[in-house]
């Protein structure tokens, strides 16, 4: 049986353009003479669709496409991804469904069981579970066929389900287990999925062809990495990360194969280098599905606004990434001279606006209201504030989409002017820490120095007042960085923080100021994730509470 | 039996105070010789407690408090709402629970059942729900004590769950049902809940006690309105409405009693009333909560500003409520001399800062730039960010909350300036459509004319450009905000909204309006929710999709 893994870039709601892929690896599976096509998770849709499933109108297309794929199945079988409606009056309307079509035929629907519901998931929002669990039928073999999470319940040491449902499928002794996925990314995700389709494997003692998605969708990055893997755990194969691809296997070469037979080919990213690709892809896709080509950014002398810039003529090309820098009398010339520098070694286009004369307007228009005032974060934010409305009306005036240039640790302790430094389209590192940042750059600079050596070595400074440096505000980055892992990725509280040998006024000081900063957090722009634990929609925190804060 | 019904604004996280509301209930209750006393969900954190609930140090704290609580009990029972730490290893590792606690001693812990997982409900990402059912004796009666939703499944055309908790309690035979419940505000909830509260009472026959949560928490509004019901389904009693409150009820006089005994009393809000009270109650409670006494706006002689004002006048008092009235050379005379008549009936603040000087300063600026370009969407977004900047300048110098006074109706359509009038801490009328702005100014002038007739009459202007009009850019708001609520609150697609006879043209047009400004959307403020479907958590939408935009 030859089996064809299409590891497609969708996206969300544009039925032309996922059907029309589909489309393109059918008739490729067909002229190769394959038996059975694998794509992924709501793969007629693209994954998440969010509350568009809310929409009637919007299954319907989904249905519409389905049978459009069906017409197209004559001598071939296609297990594709697409909600179905759920004909039970009780429970929620829909199902997360994987559709086995063969011959111009739906032949069976098989709905998901386990729905993820933490973090960036919220599949129980839209989605009944299944409860029933059989095999599919094909040519004489009996495919055990799930949906994503459905298989990663299992060789868990805190199970989030009381429910397995392989462990109900297995009964039914299949002889393949086919797993559709949307599963985002995360620096972690590839040793967890990795983890998890070996235990799956060693379990049930079969082999698994594992489809995930890739491409962005706004926030979340979807690396790819679809796995073949035969019944000892050991990876047959191992598909592109970062980008479409399209492989075809023969079913009986797998399970018959002893060892890893073309993993050890496949280089093995850094978890920086994974990172850096996912942040890359994570701005070509949105730009490239929203329909826009060129981006603008502020260029502040400092190691943020460099790393995001870099990173954006990695994803746009340098003719599509403009900057602008916008000294004040707090800045200094070394901002100017590097920003210049940077600009000049990559040969992308910037401008120098100065907001001296516009800063002063504003405070001579707040002169009555401010006289008697002592100089405070008022006249700091006006500056910071300026600048987004200048890279603002460039933004309104070219289209260009304005890139926010913030960082995880500010974001996290609220270090920035909401609607100054804080606009943007697209935060690109705002799941990037501060050391981390360093690191990107260490990464852009790997083969030649791109990131000029001074800005990756002067002191971090928000230059909006006379000799302003981070660490007047801030602990130090490589501490305070260490404190928000520890809260915001692991979950740790005030005392756990303690016992870990963090100062507690420090550990005090930094959890009041991440929660204080939830109604800053809130208005910014959505965040490309790459760690486990972003901000945005994975993060759901009360503004109005009074929690360590 | 004697039962107090304690109807309290708790605070999420902020443990000390909402003990200490807990315990002066308790004692009144011990003083008036009560034999139990009742508190809503989650009463011990406030409710919604969101990501708070995946810190182990946030649910000590809870149990703390039960401890506390208990402590206090000696001749009373409590029922309070308290997270459960779940002892099986597999599922979510909490329940969200009825703590029933006689003696010093928690007696029992009743988990629910029915997970609320959609609009802004986000129960199963925290908690598991409970399989096992029984009733909760105490003094030889049997209460059948449940979670909010577990009772919500009852009498639905559409059921959400395949199970109902209250057809399996009853197997014990119950002689009254107890319903905690944090049921947040929307403009049709009263006639929801009643009619869900009397399917309950007449399908088992039995009196209800049903607590509410009241008090807003960012942009969920509790608005209390507790009942208690005979097992006729007539109302015995209706507790207040946006305030606390606290009743003691003899049990057998209610299983006794006949006909609505107390209900004819309470006044019958109308829609208008309603919306109007539970946004004073959100922006008083985001406030007070928040620890910030004053508010500032712009005031732009326009309707939605207007409305903005009088509400917050309503919630924080005259002296805390400061306008600024911010004119360009596009302002027309009667914007200022409204708004300053506007200032003047209310006896409030303001201030009249010219936009003009600054506005010049950034086209100098950005002459270099712009030079050969038209006059365009680019020059406007720059004359609403100075007011933003110079708002928030005021905001960041004395210590004020910016309220933004953008409607449903522009929110909805995009009909704003991001960093510019859609910035604030809070947007007041976000869930208003401009229809009901007008609303809410006749219910404010109707007892004396407030908010000046001429306001109220005028054409809506953004005034950024000469002589521009909202309907320059927009279809009708009558039609508008009736194509908005079927798509937005009905969720009505394309082919339904023309079968509703509604213009092909225009349907398009709207709907790709609302999808395309989703990116808007993400970075504006928390909307106080007054409607079944608010912009913001309730409202999910991708960023990056292709539907219908």
């Amino acid at each position: 049986m030859k089996i064809a893994v299409a590891q497609n870039n969708y996206h969300i709601g544009n039925f032309q353009s996922n059907f029309q892929k589909m489309k393109i690896a059918i008739e490729r599976a067909k002229a190769n003479k394959a038996d059975l096509v694998l794509f992924s998770e709501l793969s007629v849709c693209g994954y998440p669709p969010r509350d568009f499933l809310e929409f009637d109108d919007f299954i319907s297309r989904c249905e519409e496409v389905i049978q459009k794929i069906a017409a197209l199945t004559e001598g071939i079988a296609v297990i594709a991804g697409c909600p179905a409606r759920n004909p039970r009056i009780e429970g929620k309307d829909l199902f997360n469904s994987a559709y086995f079509i063969e011959n111009k035929e739906v032949k069976t629907v098989v709905h998901k069981a386990l729905l993820p519901t933490y973090d960036v998931f919220d599949e129980y929002r839209y989605f009944e579970p299944n409860r029933e669990f059989h095999v599919v039928h094909f040519q004489g073999k009996k495919i055990a066929l799930t949906v994503c999470e459905d298989i990663w319940n299992v060789g868990n040491d805190n199970p989030l389900y009381t429910l397995c449902p392989m462990d109900e499928i297995i009964k039914e002794l299949p002889d393949f287990i086919v797993n559709i996925s949307a599963s985002p990314f995360d620096y972690n995700q590839t040793e967890n999925r990795l983890r998890v389709l070996r235990a799956n494997a060693e379990r049930y003692r079969l082999p698994i062809f594992y489809v995930n998605h890739v491409g962005a969708q706004t926030e979340l990055i979807f690396d790819g990495g679809s796995y073949v893997m035969n019944a000892k755990g050991k990876v047959f194969d191992e598909l592109s990360y970062f980008k479409e691809d399209y492989r075809e296997y023969i079913l009986e070469e797998i399970i018959e194969s002893e060892n890893t037979l073309h993993h050890d080919k496949m280089p093995v990213l850094s978890k920086i280098e994974k990172i850096h690709d996912a942040l890359v892809l994570g701005i070509e896709d949105y730009f490239r599905k929203l329909d826009f080509q060129k981006a603008i950014l502020g260029l502040s002398g400092g190691i943020d606004s460099a790393v995001t810039m870099a990173l954006a003529v990695k994803a746009l090309g340098k003719e599509n990434v403009m900057s602008v820098l916008l000294p004040s009398e707090y800045s200094s010339q070394h901002s100017i001279d590097d920003s210049v520098e940077l600009c000049k070694r990559i040969g992308s286009s910037y401008d120098l606006i100065s907001i001296k004369e516009t800063y002063q307007a504003y405070l001579e228009t707040m002169q009555p209201v401010f006289t008697g005032t002592e100089f405070n974060i008022a006249e700091e934010n006006i500056q910071a504030r300026i600048r987004g409305n200048i890279l603002m009306a460039y933004s309104n005036k070219f289209k260009y989409i304005l890139l926010n240039t913030s960082n995880k640790s500010e974001a996290a302790v609220g270090y920035g002017t909401l609607y100054g430094d804080m606009c943007g389209g697209l935060s690109v590192l705002g799941d990037v820490y501060k050391t981390q940042v360093y690191e990107l750059a260490a990464y852009t600079n790997r083969e030649k120095e791109i990131i000029p050596k001074n800005i990756i070595d002067k002191a971090p400074s928000a230059e909006l007042r006379p000799n302003q440096k981070d660490s007047d505000s801030l602990p130090d980055y490589a501490v305070l960085d260490e404190v928000l892992f520890q809260y915001i990725e692991q979950r740790q509280g005030p005392k756990e923080l303690v016992k870990m040998g963090f100062e507690k006024t420090l550990v005090d000081r930094v959890l009041k100021l991440v929660n204080q900063n939830e109604f800053k957090r809130y208005q910014t722009p959505p965040v490309l994730r790459v760690s486990p634990k972003a901000f945005g929609m994975g993060r759901r925190m009360p503004i109005v509470g009074r929690y360590l804060s």
